[in-house]
């Protein structure tokens, strides 16, 4: 089991399926559970991912249409039930307010969980903590919608081999981590003489819009690209006039921006099979993977730069 | 296929399990079909059931628990998204208006479908058709909580060889259903010289609550009874201080009311086998099911009166 992997909880846009279930993803992020768009009946499918609600630590909202909002009460609730024990923040669009308090409270329970709401009202970072930022930038739909980006810090990795040639090792080098530079016989050794930077890992949640350069702000460079593909590029005008993605726009998004792989997802009912979402996208980027309810994927590892 | 059968869409309480949604029932009565206490990810179940949301004429939520009540919004919206062309009257507890206001609106969608409110506020007749009368009793649980009786109207039934015997044939036997009495050869005839009056099948949906005098009044001769039994009775204090009631209790229910075949359902997550609460029923009434999910149970037939 990978520490940072996306599981797919739904994967059907508007309209169920007997294989998908509305959208809903949880990325596992070192400690933190990261529970995107949760539409109705995700409590029942983390059930069969066999995850439990005291492993959400914060819910990300892109937009208040059903199909990626209804499953919040049921979330809500169950934290209640499970008492969770820690915080969990919500992100969602700052003009639905309305809509998040009607979710937040939509039947009566116990509410015995700490739930902390997060309206987004522009472009920028939402969340920042040791292992990622998070920011939010403003797609292009039929309805007031963010997408998500999470970063990890860029940091310095050191290299043994350095560390030796400078005479360092032992508590000298948790020095040089902490104060970024130390004297070692007379010299300057800076952690850049020993060290190289290393890129974080990166992921980014792209759903539901038209292409925009939004999108391909919060793409940019990252190691796993959730975005949506309703339609296929064959109905590319109707994916237009509702505010949709095809699987060739999702691929030109992800191979403009640099990601590394592709999450294809919230497919229209009249798909059966996705097979050609993956041949449309993989034209324009190797790494395509067209997701069915509860899929792992893994956030692909950074490989050292040369 | 029956006309007249309860298609079980869900059988879990409060959490869901793998094998059990949560709670929800559709009645199919004749051209209507009757949504009880529609549970998280109904919309769903009843995709896998065979139904379509335009099956459903009326909506009937006995509380504001979530498992009796979150997947109304889902059903609305597919109400509209389906172009429902009938409008569908929705029952629940007055007290419990701001929920259904926030469910009604929960998420952004085209709405289109007609959907009437129909607050409840006090015991008594909710909606009467040619085919029934559906009328609703307040029950003990720990909020507003109102269960539901369905009735059809008493019948005369003709008898052939009455009808024989008295010289009635023809268009006389249609003026005697519509005036209840005609002339034949100098004699008066009267509808119940000629046929047997035949009570209507009945049916009553009792839940959640601890047992009590209204819920014996709904349940009263009924030919189906769905009775939530949360528990077995050895959990009995249990049930009482949850306000829930055990498969014993829930056959005594049917034992008193003479309730010809009992449904238990509403089953708590801790049992994996429901077995042990059809042998506790059995004790007390013959035709006992502890359902499943997308199990057909049928409204057991009227035998004519001896």
């Amino acid at each position: 089991m990978s520490s940072r992997e996306l599981i797919v909880l739904g994967s059907a846009s508007q309209v169920p399926t007997r294989h998908r279930n509305h959208n809903a993803y949880f990325l596992r992020w070192d400690e933190e559970g990261i529970l995107f768009d949760p539409g109705e009946g995700t409590q029942r499918q983390m059930l069969y991912a066999g995850l439990s609600s005291r492993q959400v630590t914060r819910i990300c909202i892109t937009h208040f249409h059903g199909d990626h909002a209804l499953g919040l009460p049921g979330i809500i609730q169950r934290l209640s039930l499970d008492s969770a024990p820690h915080p969990v923040e919500v992100y969602y669009p700052a003009s639905g307010q309305a809509f998040y308090e009607r979710l937040r409270h939509a039947t009566v329970f116990m509410d015995k969980a700490t739930i902390v709401p997060r309206p987004i009202a522009k472009d920028g970072v939402v969340a920042k903590t040791k292992g990622f930022e998070l920011s939010a930038a403003r797609l292009e739909h039929s309805v007031d919608t963010f997408g998500f980006r999470l970063e990890e810090p860029a940091r310095v990795q050191l290299i043994p081999s350095r560390l030796a040639e400078h005479g360092l090792s032992g508590p000298r080098v948790g020095e040089l981590q902490r104060r970024g530079v130390v004297e070692v016989g007379g010299r300057t050794v800076r952690l850049e003489d020993v060290g190289e930077k290393r890129e974080g890992q990166s992921f980014a949640f792209i759903m539901d819009t038209r292409p925009c350069a939004n999108a391909g702000r919060l793409a940019r460079g990252v190691d796993l690209l959730v975005c949506e593909s309703t339609y296929l590029d064959s109905e590319r005008e109707e994916a237009h006039s509702h505010f949709h993605m095809t699987a060739r726009q999702a691929a030109e998004l992800a191979h403009e921006a640099g990601a590394r792989r592709l999450v294809l997802t919230h497919f229209s009912q009249r798909y059966e099979d996705t097979a050609p979402f993956v041949q449309e996208a993989q034209a324009l980027v190797p790494d395509v993977v067209a997701v069915r309810d509860l899929d792992h994927v893994e956030v692909p590892k950074r490989v050292r730069a040369a």
